[in-house]
């Protein structure tokens, strides 16, 4: 096992093997793992990291796909994390940069990452937010989190980026209702995919209504809305100017109090867990199954034992 | 404020009203609401619950009025949780039966409840399992838990019901592959609904394929899949048999012990956020987002501080 002054000057140096070593140890909540994220995070917060969120279907890992295409021409750095074990980034065009292996990250100046840590303890946010960190201190320009669906994983996720985009596909007018609660709130940019399909004028309508009726009918600071085709590259340039027109307006998130403050009651809760006797644990889920003992005396008896 | 016992007799003998407000107690997650459940805790485990989960849009809303129906026709008693604020519950057929406000569930036989608590401290799944023990205990034969999409929240609340249904349609051949990762494992029954549009047979292959896979060919233990269109009430019959087969093989989920593990250390989780000082975890978060602590130290910190 390397130390982690090795690592940390590996990574440093842009030692691509070591990244995606103590990308695993992040990954996988090793102490290692927290120790190198402790001693890189004062390197950290120069990256603009961006979420991509939407139901299944609508397009995000294209999107991602174009977008990486399009920051690497530019001359920008960018790592991928597919927040998502069964993101089809285990395939495809993007891959060849991983599989080549190159022994510096600056040869192929992107680094992909999916993760298959869902439901684990620490969460899926927790993960993502501390392999963000992980390759913002390694120099990385962008980070592109693509997320798997709309649920309550991806809202929290959505509050580790910098800026948002809530990928959406005309047709699904039904869905737009559906999703509304939670996860239109969390939009900084939207994205209307596969735009050249009917509707796509109806969805950007039924947006703007939206955005009206939430008071937000104030131009300047009503979330951007951009049509594009992500298979064919179309409006990618505008979506990207978007996002850093919104980037440039709110500032870096992971700087921001509130954030830090959700995310330290996370790393609280999953730390508590660790304190309590399994054992004791178990005894109680029984007596509660048993209906031998109410939930809430369980709960107190739990943790007054601590 | 009624007291305890005083809503403890009323819920026990039918009273509709006393419900709806014990309902809302619970919601709002006061004490009171929590005395209650833990009073009626005893009485709870005769319910079979059952959980409808599925993309937005794949019709879960309307299979559960379909169900509902089905249900009220058998003589039992239904009450619906629609985990999601944004559901269609709050018009619509089914709503007839709350309109009225009868004196006595009873005389209409369903009891339906919409929560809005989406992101509140104590989540969306503790809140729904609390209702379901307070319809349990008030005597309903019936409880079916409408999600809203397939993300975390979704898989723990399926944890909670003793059957869950997945809903799919076909035509999703992507989502399939894009939800397979977490939600498909939690399904103990299929429901493709629409099942008169092309595609349903594909669908149906999909599932076997992904089932044998997995190891389950064995019919006896793979989990049932039954073709529906429940806008005309097709195949209703077929999927409820199912259901009731599953729930007869595997009992109930609320007496098992492993499904209390999980849900006391959600528990205990809320609890410590209680014990936390706002103030001081305001401070640690304005220093760790100025990157003059690193979070792992402010949370030692907080830690060390309660």
């Amino acid at each position: 096992m390397r130390s982690l002054e090795t690592l940390q000057k590996e990574i440093a140096s842009g030692d691509v093997r070591a990244l995606a070593r103590a990308a695993t140890l992040v990954e996988n909540q090793t102490d290692l793992g927290r120790e190198l994220i402790a001693a890189l995070f004062p390197q950290t917060g120069r990256a603009m990291t961006i979420g991509i969120t939407g139901l299944p279907g609508a397009g995000k890992s294209t999107l991602v796909d174009q977008l990486t295409k399009h920051l690497r021409k530019e001359g920008r750095t960018v790592a991928v994390i597919a927040a998502d074990p069964s993101s089809p980034y285990s395939r495809g065009a993007i891959l060849g940069d991983r599989i080549r292996m190159q022994s510096h990250f600056d040869d192929g100046g992107v680094f992909i990452r999916s993760m298959a840590t869902r439901g684990k303890l620490g969460g899926i946010a927790q993960t993502t937010l501390e392999m963000a960190l992980l390759f913002d201190a390694a120099g990385l320009d962008v980070i592109l989190i693509e997320t798997v669906g709309v649920g309550q994983d991806e809202i929290e996720i959505a509050r580790l980026a910098d800026v948002t985009v809530l990928v959406l596909t005309p047709g699904m007018g039904d869905d737009i209702q559906a999703i509304k609660a939670g996860i239109m709130e969390i939009a900084d940019v939207f994205a209307i995919n596969k735009s050249d399909l009917p509707g796509a004028e109806r969805l950007e309508q039924e947006i703007r209504a939206m955005q009206s009726l939430g008071g937000e009918s104030d131009r300047a600071n009503a979330a951007p809305v951009r049509r594009v085709i992500a298979t064919e590259g179309h409006g990618i340039d505008e979506l990207l100017t978007a996002i850093r027109e919104v980037f440039e307006r709110r500032g870096r998130q992971n700087t921001r109090q509130e954030v830090w403050e959700f995310r330290l009651q996370e790393m609280l809760r999953d730390r508590l867990l660790k304190d309590i006797d399994g054992e004791s644990l178990r005894e109680h889920a029984k007596r509660v199954a048993a209906k031998m003992e109410d939930p809430y005396r369980a709960v107190d008896e739990l943790w007054q034992s601590r």
